[in-house]
Protein backbone atom coordinates (compact mmCIF):
# COMPACT_ATOMS: atom_id res chain seq x y z
CA UNK A 1 0.00 0.00 0.00
CA UNK A 2 1.27 3.46 -0.87
CA UNK A 3 3.19 4.70 2.18
CA UNK A 4 5.14 8.35 1.33
CA UNK A 5 7.53 7.88 4.52
CA UNK A 6 8.10 4.78 3.61
CA UNK A 7 8.51 5.75 -0.18
CA UNK A 8 11.36 9.09 0.49
CA UNK A 9 13.64 5.87 2.41
CA UNK A 10 13.92 3.85 -0.90
CA UNK A 11 16.18 6.23 -2.63
CA UNK A 12 18.65 6.55 -0.09
CA UNK A 13 21.73 4.26 0.01
CA UNK A 14 23.15 1.49 2.53
CA UNK A 15 23.80 2.73 5.80
CA UNK A 16 21.57 5.77 5.96
CA UNK A 17 19.52 5.94 8.77
CA UNK A 18 16.13 7.28 10.25
CA UNK A 19 15.01 7.56 13.37
CA UNK A 20 13.21 4.46 14.95
CA UNK A 21 10.78 6.37 16.33
CA UNK A 22 9.49 7.73 13.72
CA UNK A 23 9.66 4.21 11.02
CA UNK A 24 7.70 2.94 13.69
CA UNK A 25 4.53 5.72 13.84
CA UNK A 26 4.31 5.57 10.17
CA UNK A 27 3.96 1.84 10.03
CA UNK A 28 1.05 0.98 7.74
CA UNK A 29 -1.25 -0.77 10.71
CA UNK A 30 -4.23 -1.77 9.67
CA UNK A 31 -7.94 -1.31 11.06
CA UNK A 32 -7.53 -3.47 14.18
CA UNK A 33 -4.14 -1.56 14.95
CA UNK A 34 -1.65 -4.54 13.92
CA UNK A 35 0.65 -5.60 11.66
CA UNK A 36 1.99 -8.85 10.22
CA UNK A 37 4.86 -10.05 11.81
CA UNK A 38 7.02 -12.80 10.41
CA UNK A 39 9.29 -14.80 12.74
CA UNK A 40 12.24 -16.90 11.39
CA UNK A 41 14.79 -18.44 13.30
CA UNK A 42 18.57 -16.47 12.63
CA UNK A 43 20.53 -19.65 12.89
CA UNK A 44 18.79 -22.38 10.13
CA UNK A 45 16.62 -19.60 8.41
CA UNK A 46 13.22 -21.97 8.66
CA UNK A 47 10.01 -19.76 9.03
CA UNK A 48 8.71 -20.66 12.31
CA UNK A 49 5.48 -18.82 12.52
CA UNK A 50 3.62 -15.71 11.70
CA UNK A 51 1.50 -13.28 13.53
CA UNK A 52 0.74 -10.08 14.68
CA UNK A 53 1.81 -7.11 16.81
CA UNK A 54 0.57 -3.56 17.37
CA UNK A 55 2.62 -0.38 18.23
CA UNK A 56 3.05 -1.06 22.37
CA UNK A 57 3.60 -4.77 21.29
CA UNK A 58 6.36 -3.73 19.04
CA UNK A 59 7.81 -1.34 21.77
CA UNK A 60 7.63 -4.34 24.11
CA UNK A 61 9.64 -6.27 21.80
CA UNK A 62 12.36 -4.12 21.15
CA UNK A 63 12.45 -2.58 24.87
CA UNK A 64 12.27 -6.52 26.56
CA UNK A 65 13.68 -8.51 24.02
CA UNK A 66 11.41 -11.13 24.05
CA UNK A 67 8.81 -11.57 21.16
CA UNK A 68 5.87 -10.01 22.57
CA UNK A 69 2.96 -10.45 19.91
CA UNK A 70 -0.97 -9.05 20.16
CA UNK A 71 -3.41 -12.26 20.37
CA UNK A 72 -6.29 -11.38 18.57
CA UNK A 73 -8.14 -13.79 19.78
CA UNK A 74 -7.42 -13.21 23.95
CA UNK A 75 -7.20 -9.35 22.62
CA UNK A 76 -3.96 -9.03 25.11
CA UNK A 77 -0.30 -9.27 24.76
CA UNK A 78 1.19 -12.33 24.16
CA UNK A 79 4.92 -12.58 25.48
CA UNK A 80 5.57 -15.76 23.30
CA UNK A 81 6.77 -18.97 25.69
CA UNK A 82 5.60 -16.85 28.68
CA UNK A 83 3.61 -20.44 29.93
CA UNK A 84 5.14 -22.78 27.73
CA UNK A 85 9.20 -21.51 28.42
CA UNK A 86 9.37 -21.62 24.86
CA UNK A 87 10.77 -18.16 24.57
CA UNK A 88 11.84 -16.23 21.37
CA UNK A 89 15.07 -13.86 21.76
CA UNK A 90 15.01 -11.38 19.15
CA UNK A 91 17.77 -10.81 17.22
CA UNK A 92 17.37 -8.47 14.81
CA UNK A 93 13.98 -6.64 13.68
CA UNK A 94 13.75 -5.45 10.43
CA UNK A 95 10.63 -3.30 8.23
CA UNK A 96 9.59 -3.91 4.46
CA UNK A 97 9.82 -1.28 1.97
CA UNK A 98 6.58 0.02 2.58
CA UNK A 99 5.80 -0.59 6.29
CA UNK A 100 3.55 -2.96 6.26
CA UNK A 101 4.89 -6.21 7.35
CA UNK A 102 8.02 -6.99 10.25
CA UNK A 103 10.82 -9.61 9.58
CA UNK A 104 11.97 -10.77 13.31
CA UNK A 105 14.80 -12.82 13.42
CA UNK A 106 14.88 -14.91 16.80
CA UNK A 107 16.89 -17.04 19.33
CA UNK A 108 13.81 -20.08 19.30
CA UNK A 109 14.07 -21.65 22.67
CA UNK A 110 12.61 -25.52 21.99
CA UNK A 111 9.06 -25.41 19.49
CA UNK A 112 7.34 -22.63 17.88
CA UNK A 113 4.27 -24.24 17.27
CA UNK A 114 2.00 -24.33 19.73
CA UNK A 115 1.77 -28.44 18.56
CA UNK A 116 5.00 -29.08 19.83
CA UNK A 117 6.59 -28.85 16.35
CA UNK A 118 9.65 -26.10 15.69
CA UNK A 119 7.55 -24.83 12.91
CA UNK A 120 4.33 -24.01 12.76
CA UNK A 121 3.93 -24.63 8.56
CA UNK A 122 4.08 -28.14 8.68
CA UNK A 123 1.12 -28.32 6.31
CA UNK A 124 2.66 -29.10 3.15
CA UNK A 125 1.20 -29.40 -0.71
CA UNK A 126 2.12 -31.79 -2.59
CA UNK A 127 3.90 -31.66 -6.16
CA UNK A 128 0.59 -32.66 -7.59
CA UNK A 129 -1.38 -30.38 -5.98
CA UNK A 130 -3.79 -33.17 -5.21
CA UNK A 131 -3.26 -33.25 -1.44
CA UNK A 132 -1.60 -31.33 2.15
CA UNK A 133 0.71 -33.40 3.83
CA UNK A 134 1.86 -33.18 7.66
CA UNK A 135 6.12 -32.54 7.32
CA UNK A 136 8.68 -31.20 9.09
CA UNK A 137 11.71 -30.58 7.04
CA UNK A 138 14.17 -32.31 8.31
CA UNK A 139 17.02 -29.84 6.55
CA UNK A 140 16.84 -27.25 4.71
CA UNK A 141 13.55 -24.82 4.65
CA UNK B 1 -7.44 -17.77 15.57
CA UNK B 2 -9.60 -21.12 16.43
CA UNK B 3 -10.04 -23.12 13.17
CA UNK B 4 -11.84 -26.82 13.70
CA UNK B 5 -10.86 -28.05 10.78
CA UNK B 6 -7.26 -27.25 11.21
CA UNK B 7 -7.52 -28.27 14.40
CA UNK B 8 -8.20 -31.84 13.73
CA UNK B 9 -4.98 -31.97 11.47
CA UNK B 10 -2.49 -31.13 14.30
CA UNK B 11 -2.95 -34.55 16.30
CA UNK B 12 -1.99 -36.39 13.11
CA UNK B 13 1.57 -37.74 12.12
CA UNK B 14 3.81 -36.65 9.47
CA UNK B 15 2.87 -38.24 6.31
CA UNK B 16 -0.97 -37.89 6.90
CA UNK B 17 -2.57 -36.26 4.37
CA UNK B 18 -6.08 -34.34 3.42
CA UNK B 19 -7.29 -32.97 0.76
CA UNK B 20 -6.24 -30.39 -0.74
CA UNK B 21 -9.50 -28.71 -1.60
CA UNK B 22 -10.61 -28.76 1.89
CA UNK B 23 -7.43 -27.48 3.08
CA UNK B 24 -7.63 -24.24 0.85
CA UNK B 25 -11.56 -23.78 1.31
CA UNK B 26 -10.75 -24.05 5.43
CA UNK B 27 -7.94 -21.36 5.67
CA UNK B 28 -9.24 -18.49 7.62
CA UNK B 29 -9.40 -15.82 5.23
CA UNK B 30 -10.02 -12.08 6.49
CA UNK B 31 -13.01 -9.74 6.30
CA UNK B 32 -12.06 -8.62 2.77
CA UNK B 33 -11.14 -12.50 1.98
CA UNK B 34 -7.48 -12.48 2.11
CA UNK B 35 -4.50 -14.43 3.56
CA UNK B 36 -1.02 -13.03 4.20
CA UNK B 37 1.79 -14.81 2.18
CA UNK B 38 5.25 -15.25 3.42
CA UNK B 39 7.20 -15.52 0.18
CA UNK B 40 11.02 -17.06 1.28
CA UNK B 41 14.12 -17.92 -1.21
CA UNK B 42 13.80 -21.39 -1.24
CA UNK B 43 18.02 -21.62 -1.91
CA UNK B 44 19.21 -18.60 0.85
CA UNK B 45 16.50 -19.04 3.29
CA UNK B 46 15.94 -15.22 2.85
CA UNK B 47 12.58 -13.98 3.34
CA UNK B 48 11.89 -11.90 0.19
CA UNK B 49 8.48 -10.25 0.81
CA UNK B 50 5.19 -10.51 1.98
CA UNK B 51 2.30 -10.04 0.65
CA UNK B 52 -1.75 -11.51 0.19
CA UNK B 53 -3.75 -14.12 -1.72
CA UNK B 54 -7.29 -14.64 -2.13
CA UNK B 55 -8.82 -18.22 -2.62
CA UNK B 56 -8.30 -17.45 -6.40
CA UNK B 57 -4.70 -16.52 -6.21
CA UNK B 58 -4.10 -19.37 -4.44
CA UNK B 59 -5.13 -21.68 -7.46
CA UNK B 60 -4.06 -19.78 -9.80
CA UNK B 61 -0.46 -19.92 -8.11
CA UNK B 62 -0.46 -23.49 -7.69
CA UNK B 63 -1.73 -24.27 -11.43
CA UNK B 64 0.70 -21.70 -12.79
CA UNK B 65 3.46 -22.17 -11.08
CA UNK B 66 4.18 -18.41 -11.02
CA UNK B 67 2.93 -16.56 -7.29
CA UNK B 68 0.19 -14.60 -7.78
CA UNK B 69 -0.87 -12.13 -5.62
CA UNK B 70 -4.06 -9.71 -4.69
CA UNK B 71 -3.04 -6.35 -5.39
CA UNK B 72 -4.91 -4.63 -2.29
CA UNK B 73 -4.31 -1.22 -4.04
CA UNK B 74 -5.24 -2.25 -7.38
CA UNK B 75 -7.99 -4.24 -6.21
CA UNK B 76 -6.86 -7.22 -8.90
CA UNK B 77 -4.37 -9.70 -9.60
CA UNK B 78 -0.80 -9.40 -9.49
CA UNK B 79 1.38 -11.99 -11.10
CA UNK B 80 4.56 -10.95 -9.63
CA UNK B 81 7.33 -10.53 -12.27
CA UNK B 82 4.30 -9.95 -15.04
CA UNK B 83 5.87 -6.55 -16.12
CA UNK B 84 9.30 -6.52 -14.66
CA UNK B 85 10.36 -9.89 -15.43
CA UNK B 86 10.96 -10.56 -11.81
CA UNK B 87 9.02 -13.77 -11.90
CA UNK B 88 8.70 -16.24 -8.67
CA UNK B 89 8.65 -20.06 -9.60
CA UNK B 90 6.66 -21.38 -6.87
CA UNK B 91 8.92 -24.19 -5.49
CA UNK B 92 6.99 -25.09 -2.32
CA UNK B 93 3.35 -23.72 -0.53
CA UNK B 94 2.81 -24.70 3.06
CA UNK B 95 -0.17 -24.10 5.28
CA UNK B 96 0.47 -22.86 9.30
CA UNK B 97 -0.97 -24.68 11.92
CA UNK B 98 -4.54 -22.66 12.41
CA UNK B 99 -4.47 -21.85 8.25
CA UNK B 100 -4.11 -18.63 8.96
CA UNK B 101 -0.96 -18.16 7.24
CA UNK B 102 0.84 -18.92 3.89
CA UNK B 103 4.94 -20.15 3.40
CA UNK B 104 5.96 -19.81 -0.02
CA UNK B 105 9.48 -21.34 -1.30
CA UNK B 106 10.30 -19.67 -4.71
CA UNK B 107 12.92 -19.14 -7.19
CA UNK B 108 13.38 -15.47 -7.26
CA UNK B 109 13.92 -14.28 -10.72
CA UNK B 110 16.07 -10.81 -10.15
CA UNK B 111 14.89 -8.85 -7.21
CA UNK B 112 11.70 -9.40 -5.21
CA UNK B 113 11.64 -5.78 -4.11
CA UNK B 114 10.24 -3.23 -6.44
CA UNK B 115 12.93 -1.03 -5.64
CA UNK B 116 15.20 -3.59 -7.14
CA UNK B 117 16.60 -4.82 -3.66
CA UNK B 118 16.51 -8.63 -3.68
CA UNK B 119 14.34 -8.44 -0.62
CA UNK B 120 12.07 -6.08 0.67
CA UNK B 121 12.81 -6.45 4.48
CA UNK B 122 16.11 -4.16 3.97
CA UNK B 123 15.23 -1.23 6.93
CA UNK B 124 16.82 -3.20 10.18
CA UNK B 125 16.37 -1.29 13.76
CA UNK B 126 20.22 -1.08 15.34
CA UNK B 127 21.01 -2.84 18.16
CA UNK B 128 20.43 0.61 20.31
CA UNK B 129 16.92 0.67 19.28
CA UNK B 130 17.64 4.24 18.14
CA UNK B 131 17.79 4.18 14.49
CA UNK B 132 16.52 2.00 11.58
CA UNK B 133 19.43 1.84 8.86
CA UNK B 134 18.95 0.57 5.35
CA UNK B 135 21.02 -2.63 5.21
CA UNK B 136 21.27 -5.61 2.84
CA UNK B 137 22.71 -8.59 4.49
CA UNK B 138 25.58 -10.16 2.11
CA UNK B 139 25.17 -13.13 4.16
CA UNK B 140 22.68 -15.15 6.63
CA UNK B 141 19.36 -14.21 6.02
Amino acid sequence: MLNRFYQTLEAQNDGATQSLGECIARLNFNAEGLIPVITQCHMSGQVLMQAWMNQAAIEKTLVSGHMTYWSRSRRDFWIKGETSGHVQQLVSMRFDCDGDAILCLVEQTGAACHTGRRTCFYLWVDSNNQQVVLQQGENGY
